[in-house]
């Protein structure tokens, strides 16, 4: 065991503001971090400079490890996993408690530690947390040596990526690295078809659905994502749809700053007690730093109502009906997923301020509509209307609604949109204030109510499969796609030229009917690449024409939905395609709604409760409301489905939350214990269940 | 004079870190900033808390001067205002060299040092700007009270914000409290009208028009603007017209997030120089700190390019044309202006990648030219169509083209968008490659291309009034007002009832002809109430119904633009009022043009290019297009304006830039010699010259 030269004492700090204390205490010594790694019963301990972001690919590939990915043991883990208490992970740990450690492990560090002889010196925490231990890198080395002969062998890779982008401090590293991002940045996807079905494994399926049929591209900042134009299509449509509904309500558009000060950020206490960690605060421009930083908005209530305030004066200035078309920032740290969890995402808010409490519920009761009409009528979601309880309640609002999608194949509910009535709660702090008819200063009643990018995630997961996308037909930028076909070395130009104007007027009368009809004519792809190209990216309908289809008095039309061939009648073949894409719409839907149904189970015992769960389904139960109940309910959950997942390594172990209280409740009467087995309150209402994005 | 009880030496730093550095080294101290104010001849010397921002408002009330508002005086002016050469002003130069300074002025505290018993101690920096020193609160105190024995009386007022936000450095204060700013937040403006003409005073003119027409509102983080309903709606129809052309042209939306690494902003080095002090940096996500900050997007380039480079393998991959609507950060630190020069603010920008420059260059100009079409077409206003100079490229591209307008008014262009031919400058540094149809790799040649909201500035400066906003027809978001009149306490319901059918009758054939019009039905606003509102928010046509118009063959209709009442046929009135709008359209725009054309002058000598500059005039002379020639010129004619303006205060001092090389050069003989009077290279064009945004 390698001895230090120095012990230096201080509290916890972040990652940064560590390297630069070590940096002044040791000028020549390199902070390093270290990470504990597994895979199966693989397991390293890898080390590298702090200021550097860990290369799982690098890792990947220097292990031979890909499937499953490493990932790193969190804090929680490490006395299950290695046997004693930690508070930390350190290189001194890993070398002072070797022996102790239960599990075998490699230890690997990155290249710069082999040849880093002008910096002799290594800074790492020590193990209980309480300050930081600086050694020389030999006697690191040597100590290493010990325990493993071959180590300078073997025990050093290029294991950082070259560019560093921003991470997470060293404690949390796991939050980082999420699975997603990581068999995602690990592949390449040269081949054209999905290689993995949607049942076998939904995520890497999710990932390679967005990926082949173009609709994201990943991005260097974690947790970002680009929209490619395939997807960001998506967005156009269902914005224009609710665009034009919000206008014909009175609601008009506008745009506030993306920045907000801190003070007005922090002005509604629990709605900053909600967002703190997950504001991004900026600090400086160009090399000059400001006086207090700016954030960047979570979302825009605290950004607006200054204004409401000034705005705002006389019952006749109400109601104040707003909405805009943004991006923000939440830098959440658990797993991003594309679409369902990103760190910016696109949306709107609308922000409303009314004279009372009824005028304000109405509205947010209608917007929740609107948003079940959106998902079903727009993306063919079937979703649950309902209130959001107490513990899952908007911070800051007085109730919250929300309609809620079901992702059958995973087992997990998620959050489709919300509808937040706020009741007075920000109209006091930032003095919203109005003269109502009698003279009298009262303060607003306020709305606020949003939809994201989420919904195109939520879409792609219910519909698509083990082929690719699958569009809904009302948001597909493409609706029916015109493939000619049947043409050979022996075709004349004449007959080229025939079926290319026949094509084209076929396509005329499309356009003219309102279908989003699109000629694939391209000379340098054949018939069958356009095929699979299509269907990957989930075109609704695919016309196929070759020279017999000019005189025919049906044209096949493949659906994507169904993989079937329908003909179509010649005559008003527009308004056919037309009737066809909206019962291709219907069924989607309805099938959607049956899975979601089939897995939906009320329930009245908490054993019934758990084997819902268990089959990954939605258990409706009786429930009191209560916060601590609830609680109670996702640990346990959590708890019961661990056993199991010690069984069958495939079960989620994930505890249950609740998603809402569905509007429209069950016809039974309400049984009079609450679903806890623990809990004595009565239940005030069937509530869903589930586990949940 | 008072004396200080230490000095502590230290480099320049930003304000914040000297906070730090004065709280370390003397934890009770209060560090302190200090403004040199003046309003006309009133001067005053304001302390603070440093980390404080100054309430101007709360200065104007105090010392009831209001107009002109108090400014900082500017370092620069330090030795002209003061008699003194200075490097810092601080409260030890002020009370140090007191007798030296030639200008009267009173010394004036925040209310915190008045009852500031517990932290006795005061931190400022020295004279030279090479240190700070100590002083006690009381020995500063004394040391005012000799200048000034009425101080502890007269001396506090509280004068710093309740919220602090985000504020420059102390070296540049002058820079963060520009004019608008002020004039804006410290006015109320409680008349319905506007109160200064657009003749008299351009700058106030324009700040009334923004706020009463309710185009925007000012925001808590200076240089960010709300864009209210009215004014984005503008922004709305604009980009709705150049949207659908561009993707008639086969462009693509798309979406790249707002974030980007540093290692991708700085791969472009001429492009990093051109925008690195503007950056905004985010450092840090709840207290969590990055171990690198993330760039807000200064523009999209270093954020798409990376991707393009995995996305583009082919010439079959090629053109690759997409184009975002997004906002983005520039933190300028000169002069903010709402919508002309704003820190963060919306645009499309439009990324192209293709094989031969040919193409490229072929698409940049036509983008160039749609542009043309949005000013002329949609706005009203005339645009120069040209080339930039060297001098005035965008960073990082081989050929800028922009269209400029000109604001003659104040004599100023203002750069209205710009479509730039890259080169395969990024190409390079980003590796963007691709096999061409010979099999070997080459660099794709670029375009980006971008409008913004300054638009919609530009719009309102050229056409506006001073009775309010004039809105090009093609723009109202309402073009024309229907005003039920003629009612009195006489009126019968019958007849208000008929009157009400007729009105929404008229408005319903209106919005059949896709004439966006709207009846003001209000009944709580009297009609003249309703007239100068409507005038105020520049709504193009006004129709007034009385009960006489209800069987009359024309009705009256009043032109905003003209301010006349047209009669228009009753019978096909929708088609009348559409000719009516599009020649309101025509009117303004060749209005517009002829005042720009007045002021565009042929020029061959240097004096009479500064002669049309005295006129607010735009010299259209023959250039080298040199660089250095180019600032010798922008120095030069600042210098003549400066000396101008000593005679008359009124002239402004500002030089002139090259606006753009216009496309359209004079039929005239290019002469021999380079307008700059001290240049020895050849013209090589006309160049468009003047005082600019
Ligand atoms: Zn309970
Ligand atoms: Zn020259």
């Amino acid at each position: 065991m390698p001895k230090f030269l120095r012990e230096i004492k201080h509290p916890a700090m972040s990652i940064q503001s560590w390297i630069a204390k070590m940096t002044e205490e040791e000028p020549t010594c390199v902070p390093v971090k270290s990470f504990f790694l597994s895979s199966k019963n693989r397991f390293v301990f890898l080390t590298i400079p702090a200021d550097k972001r860990l290369n799982m690919t690098a890792l990947s590939r220097f292990t031979g490890v890909s499937r499953p990915p490493f990932r790193v043991v969190r804090a929680e883990k490490y006395e299950e996993v290695l046997g004693v208490k930690l508070s930390t992970i350190s290189l001194h740990t890993a070398l002072d408690r070797h022996v102790e450690l239960k599990v075998p492990f490699q230890f690997l560090f990155d290249d710069s530690f082999r040849a880093a002889d002008a910096k002799p010196l290594i800074a790492c925490p020590s193990s209980e947390g309480s300050g930081s231990l600086i050694y020389t890198l030999s006697s690191i080395l040597e100590g290493v040596t010990e325990v493993d002969k071959d180590f300078m062998k073997k025990g050093f890779f290029a294991a950082v990526e070259s560019e560093t982008v921003a991470a997470p401090p060293a404690a949390e590293p796991s939050e980082e690295i999420s699975r997603l991002d990581l068999s995602m940045k690990g592949t390449s996807y040269s081949k054209l078809g999905i290689e993995v079905t949607k049942e076998d494994n939904f995520v890497e399926w999710y990932v390679e659905v967005l990926k082949k049929a173009e609709l994201l591209e990943y991005y260097d900042v974690s947790g970002c994502y680009i929209l490619r134009p395939w997807g960001y299509a998506i967005w156009e449509i269902v914005k224009d749809w609710f665009d034009a509904r919000i206008k014909a309500m009175g609601v008009e558009n506008c745009y506030f700053p993306i920045l907000i000060t801190k003070a007005a950020l922090q002005r509604e206490v629990n709605h900053i007690d909600g967002f703190a960690p997950e504001v991004a605060w900026v600090t400086k421009s160009g090399d000059c730093e400001f006086a207090e930083p700016i954030a960047i908005r979570p979302t825009s209530e605290t950004a607006m109502y200054p204004t409401f305030a000034k705005w705002i004066r006389s019952h006749r200035d109400l109601p104040l009906k707003l909405n805009q078309w943004s991006n923000v920032l939440r830098w959440e740290f658990s797993h991003p997923t594309p679409f369902i969890r990103s760190r910016e995402f696109l949306w709107q808010e609308g922000h409303t301020a009314w004279e009372t409490a009824e005028e304000a519920t109405r509205e947010a009761l209608e917007i929740l509509e609107l948003y079940r009409e959106l998902y079903e009528k727009m993306l063919a979601v079937p979703v649950v209307k309902g209130r959001k309880t107490d513990k899952e309640r908007f911070p800051g609002a007085d109730t919250t609604w929300s309609v809620e999608a079901l992702i059958t194949q995973p087992g997990r509910g998620c959050q489709a949109a919300t509808s937040h009535f706020l009741g007075q709660n920000f109209a006091r702090m930032f003095e919203i204030e109005f003269e109502n008819a009698n003279r009298e200063r009262q303060h607003v009643y306020q709305n606020s109510w949003g939809f994201t990018t989420r919904s195109i995630g939520i879409m792609i997961m219910t519909h698509s499969d083990s082929k690719g996308l699958v569009l809904p037909p009302r948001v597909g930028k493409i609706q029916i796609v015109i493939v000619p076909c049947g043409m050979s070395t022996k075709t004349t130009p004449e007959e080229k030229e025939n079926l290319m104007k026949f094509t084209a007027a076929v396509n005329a009368e499309l356009c003219a009917e309102g279908v989003r009809s699109h000629v694939d004519s391209r000379t340098n792809v054949s018939v069958g690449w356009k095929f699979n190209h299509w269907e990957l990216k989930g075109v609704p309908l695919r016309l196929e024409v070759g020279p017999k289809e000019l005189v025919a008095q049906a044209l096949p039309v493949a659906v994507r939905y169904t993989g079937e061939k329908e003909m179509v009648q010649r005559s008003d073949f527009a308004r056919n395609v037309r009737l066809l894409l909206d019962s291709v719409h219907d069924k989607m839907l309805a099938c959607a709604r049956s899975r979601n149904d089939e897995r939906t189970k009320l329930v009245h015992s908490w054993e019934s409760f758990n084997d819902v769960l268990r089959e990954k389904g939605f258990p409706l139960a009786p429930h009191c409301g209560g916060k601590s109940c609830e609680e109670y309910i996702k640990a346990q959950s959590a708890e019961l489905s661990r056993e199991r997942a010690a069984e069958d390594k495939n079960a989620p172990s994930m505890g249950a939350k609740s998603l809402c209280v569905p509007l429209d409740q069950p016809s039974e009467r309400l049984p009079d214990r609450c679903i806890s087995p623990v809990c004595e309150n009565t239940p005030l209402s069937f509530t869903l269940f589930g586990r949940s994005y």
